[in-house]
């Protein structure tokens, strides 16, 4: 792995506990590029910090308690790192159009971050909510 | 990138072409090794190429028609391959749990596949198969 990767890889592990775990705001703004594109957000999505503040701080933050990132495994090649993860929270508000349970959920992640001068430019992913949507229908009796 | 690391990508490549869009076994015996995991099948699944046949011909292959894979982007390091892609047919037949609209459905995917000697040996991926359940619940009034 080149200095280069290595680095990113850090910056990458760095976002996933401030920002997924702690919910830093500086954080983002350090990490995130002006220019940031979430190619995953739905349409109408702000460019740069401010798209990853909406979701993770005033959705995700909001909708579930005691968040921690499981990280299984990277694969980085020049600017890209890939991570596939597990987010554990406890549900208790509406995320992502599904009900609270309660109950500590895990959604399963694979992500691919380009990066440039140190800064996320680009971030593509594909989740899996399956576990909290069938706790969501277990504790709501559907 | 290193030779093996081309080596690596183009036999995903081939997969994706023979396997996953032309539904060849050939190809499944010559690509999966006798020892290969996936991690993202139910349990019980065969391991070896047998788990890949119950899935792609006798599973997918016969619940969506016309395949074809486009493939976004591949991440590359070492024994890893990461491809994201989408898959797109016409499901005509029940698929994971989701009843059939007659209509081109769209499976949008992460994978990293691990490999040894030219062939795969891990797999994980997480797949979205919002478009399928959308034009399902449409065709069916649900």
């Amino acid at each position: 792995m080149t200095e280069q990767e290595e680095l990113n890889k850090a910056i990458v592990l760095r976002f996933n506990k401030e920002v997924l775990e702690n919910g830093s705001i500086d954080a983002i703004n350090e990490i995130i590029s002006p220019d940031f594109i979430n190619h995953t957000a739905p349409p109408g999505t702000p460019v740069g910090p401010q798209g990853i503040i909406d979701f993770t701080i005033n959705m995700m933050h909001k909708a579930l308690t005691g968040i921690s990132v499981q990280i299984h495994d990277q694969v980085i090649e020049n600017d890209k790192v890939v991570t596939r993860k597990t987010i554990y929270g406890t549900q208790v508000g509406s995320f992502m159009g599904v009900a609270p349970s309660g109950e500590q959920v895990a959604i399963n992640i694979i992500d691919i971050i380009t990066l440039k001068n140190g800064q996320y430019t680009e971030h593509w992913s594909i989740r899996d909510i399956q576990d909290m949507i069938d706790k969501s229908a277990k504790a709501n009796n559907r």
